[in-house]
């Protein structure tokens, strides 16, 4: 169960088997089997079960997965069976519409704070959030304990700001901002971009 | 050169390369090395080498990558040389910041029609886009040639809108609804979802 022995790429499928079961258990199913979920997923069914099987024994002979014991193994695994405060930093469109995704509830996350710079953005409410200057970053990230941050503001504001989130405790960002942003070797970093999907896409067209 | 040989992986760091060399044109530089993408991607450079190795032989002992040259040649490769329409279809949160996106322009795609089928939302102005009825999708997708498509509905609508713009002749579709959506085998999917990409990262938090 170390995670040094489970690859990257495995660890990174099971928050897509998560969002699958949820929507199991949604229409109402109790059991499942790996050949249910690779044609919820597209993705194979033994590549499923060689993936879960990283982490142990699921699931029996004739009856398959139940649903919401393997979504609450899977919760466990990826540690979010609690719930983890994040917070957004820039409260443009991308910034406004991501502080106000339903999806959060129920999956692990809680947005506590949307921070922006600009004195035309600070004091705006954004869904349930007031957008605070940025200067309190720091004490926010301390006093709620946050560890990740969203980073929605532009390409040449990125790197400041998540040197500024890193410097504050953040150990993992998300980052919707179209640049690479480089941090230190302790804090994780995953990037949104809806450009990188769709030139990806663009490769296999005709 | 054959897509069949390329590892889908290679493909999609391409667009992280092709992100890098812009920053760097931007900032200045006229060649670049293996082992400077590597620092600005936090990728290995034996890596960069490696895959950029699958599309032939670029780069000079001593001098480098030419910047131009070689976004030219990933661009050639992802089939981005020429610009392609876009359609989003819904119009709430996260269609309109993506509708607002500034990123498209110069990186091959163009926002084309932005759709609902929302009466309330129908005739909205957003950023250049007049929100139109849904009904006219497949007339816009065969009018443009358009075969690319962003979903940003509600879950619960997602299927059938996604079943909607298969059925008008979109051939690529980049899914932000949180759930998983199904596809003919003859269309790529890919799918952003936020919480995919943190729930990934809580795994390594301790």
């Amino acid at each position: 169960m170390s995670s040094k022995s489970v690859p990257d790429i495995v660890v990174a499928r099971l928050p897509l088997y998560l969002r699958a079961l949820s929507a199991m258990q949604t229409s109402g199913k109790v059991f499942t089997s790996s050949q249910e979920m690779a044609s919820w997923l597209g993705i194979s069914s033994a590549q499923i079960r060689k993936d879960l099987s990283h982490f142990g024994e699921f699931g029996k002979q004739g009856t398959g997965y139940s649903v919401t014991s393997l979504q609450d193994t899977l919760r466990s695994i990826l540690k979010i069976e609690r719930e983890w405060p994040i917070v957004i930093i820039g409260a443009g469109h991308i910034g406004s519409a991501v502080a106000n995704y339903s999806g959060f509830a129920h999956r692990g996350f809680r947005v506590c704070a949307v921070f922006d710079s600009a004195p035309g953005k600070i004091g705006l409410r954004i869904g349930q959030h007031i957008v605070q200057d940025i200067a309190y970053l720091p004490k926010v990230v301390q006093d709620y304990g946050v560890k990740l941050a969203m980073i929605a503001v532009p390409a040449d504001a990125a790197q400041a700001v998540t040197d500024l989130a890193v410097a504050a405790g953040i150990l993992a960002v998300l980052n919707y901002a179209p640049i690479n942003v480089i941090v230190p070797d302790t804090v994780r970093i995953e990037n949104i971009d809806p450009v990188l999907h769709l030139q990806h896409m663009t490769y296999y067209l005709a």
